[in-house]
């Protein structure tokens, strides 16, 4: 292990996160929040100095092999949580070590989970930080480095491969550099978009820009304690949420096809056929579950539908309502979608539905094998055949998933919480989504869980964030085997 | 597809099916329970002449293709289901034909979930009945007329294949007549040393049938409202049915090994290893949960937790306690356990352990591939190489496993049930284990679910007994399509 470059690396990072933390610095020097000004400052000092420290680290080669790159892309998150907890505690908003690190975990990891009621009484600058973690977090902290720091040189490709969700084929150019430099600036093109039309929704400029980094990144992270309730009434703004939470979950490189005018690649995309599809399904059986029952207006159930629909199949978590007391129906559709999640490439969590395009194909292979078991047709996704040991990936992600899922929820409910909270806990935080149901809801905090247990989803965040693989990896002996 | 064939083959099962009536008949006709008697004969009658017009249809040839053994296994298992529904209706235990078919597809298929209340007040042939069709459906209704009527011929083997559970390596003779009469000697065998040691433990002749039936089938359907709970005190009767249970989660073929002497083979067997493990491990982990919670001895905890964890792991469903009413995390593994089940070749239902042996298998290569790309070791079961066929076949039925566990939760959650009681009811049924929790709880009956949801339920209980796959297949075009 070439643990001087693995160190150099990590210390860029750091380095890059203490420069970044002087954007909420400028908001809360901006407001004048004495505590938070401070707070920024000494968190400043503590990262800018450990990556210094850490950035100067001697290498005895420059190469990078998928080990190390495993180990960067481990580190990388956990260090960059860690650090980014600082400001919360150093600012008096989060006094416990554990609650901060859980919500930085969830920040950057898009997850969206709260530990934090009164969201409305922290300083201007920590809330900035808090939403900000998802907009950095969304297309992935590495590719990002990527995109500004050429420090990774070669190895950049494992580490790109290993921090991109999903599975997806490469489509790009094989310079990595430029493919961060073009998923960045589709990624910024969207939030700007984003915020100009929550500005114009009525918001105010702080407020837009919080709310379009939680929505382009699929983050969940908002301003109230009761999220996006208060803004039921605003349609406008309501609808242009939703679709950026749509648009968001679609694969950035058929933005990137779509710019070059390849509109055949992209409608005869499987993956964004199935993804729309299972949306607008969702959307239909939950209006239909809403109607009569919740809302008295097919209009109004089919736009909360709509809203509560998106939010959850790409992972972001918002909420216009407490969805916890819909009709058993409504929540057993959303408790299903937070096994789907969005696409591959795009910002979401969740498991993606290109593995359910693949799923769908295995399937169909197996009930055909039955009756003719010499016949033997080849897996494809967008008229390429996926190669058996892709296959094998995506059934033992399946396999994997539901594993961690089952375990996470059964440690969860060590501390006697109901059996659907602490499922849904297991599932949100495992699928970067954010609120559960009960204990969890929308309208609830994970304050109430223990230390423990914070831990326990800080971890199944960051598992399903990195894919689980390259979590794992680091805690099987034979990685550290040379 | 050879109809002929088809429709002689259902027949003989048919005539075979009211043959047996004649064993429940005679209980009712010593009892002398007037309404019973008269019901097993009207079913007697109906049953019979359907059987004698199928069992003579004309046959274009006596072939038997693998078409034809799915076509027959399906329907086999509906029709009997469906015509041992008709001495609960005919006898007026059981006035709805919906609640019959229910509660004979849960006996048929092992399942043991039960939609009547007052289980006590039933005539004494009706409950003979009710526990004998666990007793057929054990070791596969198709695979007992194998034992008894050789009409398949050299199709056999395909009814033999399609209808065994779980993804066995075929250790057994080719020759399926003889294997049949060996799984039915061991079957045999094992009920009457159940019926033997209930009656030593206390219990009157006619209960002895009827528990060691539910016990050695791993079914589930009992005597009373309250299943076991009354037997609670007797230790020694706990302890029988407990390990009576466990025994039968284990792959049958294991006993034959150990008839011929071969040790070695038994006690290095994978899936025995890990069944058993994980039977301990989670009696272990329960234990501690009900210790100082809710039972104050270490004895009790231990003997109510390795019941209740061999009832739900060999997909049984007996229950000496209200386990509903148990700490969250006892809860939590009972419900993990729901999705494993016991082992291929076994009496019992669910996923089976060798399924997660060869998941396991597959997580470990995957892991080794992403440090390892060019590496590529078979994935082995009992030291032989599994072929990738199977592999891709354990893969795809994890995946169509939890889509229709998930499927059928909505589904029952469309009737406004509680999303737990939904998913578990979904989960107990599908995993043929019987009961669930909450609304599907231990000392609750189905009778309060929907006609609608009632039907869903009888469908997942054959969808799991016939493995997913080959009910399946009888709903694709392509089936149809020469």
């Amino acid at each position: 292990m070439n643990y001087g470059m693995v160190a150099r690396v990590i210390g860029n990072l750091l380095l890059l996160e203490a420069a970044v933390f002087s954007l909420p610095l400028g908001v809360s020097l901006y407001f004048k929040e004495r505590e938070a000004v401070l707070g920024f400052l000494l968190a400043m000092g503590v990262v800018g100095l450990v990556g210094l420290f850490l950035s100067n680290v001697k290498k005895e080669s420059a190469q990078l092999r998928i080990r190390e790159a495993v180990l960067i892309v481990t580190l990388g998150w956990t260090l960059t949580s860690f650090f980014g907890a600082l400001p919360f505690v150093f600012s008096g908003s989060v006094p416990s070590l554990i609650d901060a690190f859980f919500e930085a975990v969830s920040g950057f990891t898009t997850t969206g989970s709260t530990i934090i009621g009164r969201v409305e009484e922290l300083p201007r600058g920590i809330l900035f930080w808090r939403s900000f973690t998802h907009w950095l977090g969304g297309m992935g902290i590495l590719v990002l480095t990527l995109a500004i720091l050429p420090t990774l040189g070669a190895g950049g490709q494992q580490v790109f491969r290993i921090e991109s969700p999903g599975p997806a084929p490469d489509k790009f150019t094989p310079r990595v550099v430029a493919t961060s430099k073009i998923l960045y600036s589709i990624y910024l093109f969207f939030t700007v978009g984003q915020i100009v039309l929550l500005r114009w929704s009525g918001l105010p400029w702080f407020e837009s820009f919080l709310w379009a980094f939680g929505t382009v990144s699929t983050g969940g992270l908002g301003l109230y304690s009761d999220s996006m309730v208060r803004y039921g009434a605003n349609g406008f703004l309501i609808t242009v949420t939703a679709i950026g939470m749509v648009l968001s979950g679609v694969n950035f490189s058929l933005y990137y096809d779509l710019g070059k005018r390849r509109f055949d690649q992209v409608f005869k995309d499987s993956e964004l056929r199935l993804y729309l599809a299972l949306l607008l399904a969702a959307t239909f059986f939950v209006s239909l579950s809403l109607y009569g029952e919740v809302y008295s207006s097919v209009g109004e159930a089919v736009k909360q539908a709509f809203f509560q629909v998106s939010s959850i199949m790409t992972t972001t978590g918002y909420a216009t309502a407490d969805y916890d007391l819909w009709p058993a129906f409504s929540k057993g559709v959303l408790f299903f979608l937070m096994f789907v999640g969005g696409s591959a490439g795009s910002t979401s969590g969740g498991i993606k539905v290109i593995r359910f395009v693949v799923a769908r194909q295995m399937i169909h292979r197996e009930l055909a094998r039955i009756v003719h078991p010499k016949a033997a047709a080849p897996i494809t996704v967008a008229g390429k055949v996926v190669s058996p040991d892709v296959v094998k990936g995506v059934a033992s992600f399946y396999l994997l998933y539901f594993a961690f899922f089952g375990l996470g929820a059964l440690i969860i409910s060590l501390e006697n919480v109901d059996p659907l909270s602490a499922m849904t806990a297991a599932a949100a935080t495992l699928g970067n989504i954010g609120p559960g149901l009960g204990m969890a809801g929308p309208m609830q905090t994970y304050a109430p869980f223990s230390p423990f247990s914070k831990i326990v989803l800080s971890f199944l965040m960051l598992l399903g964030r990195l894919e689980l693989f390259t979590l794992l990896l680091v805690f099987t002996p034979s990685f550290w085997r040379e």
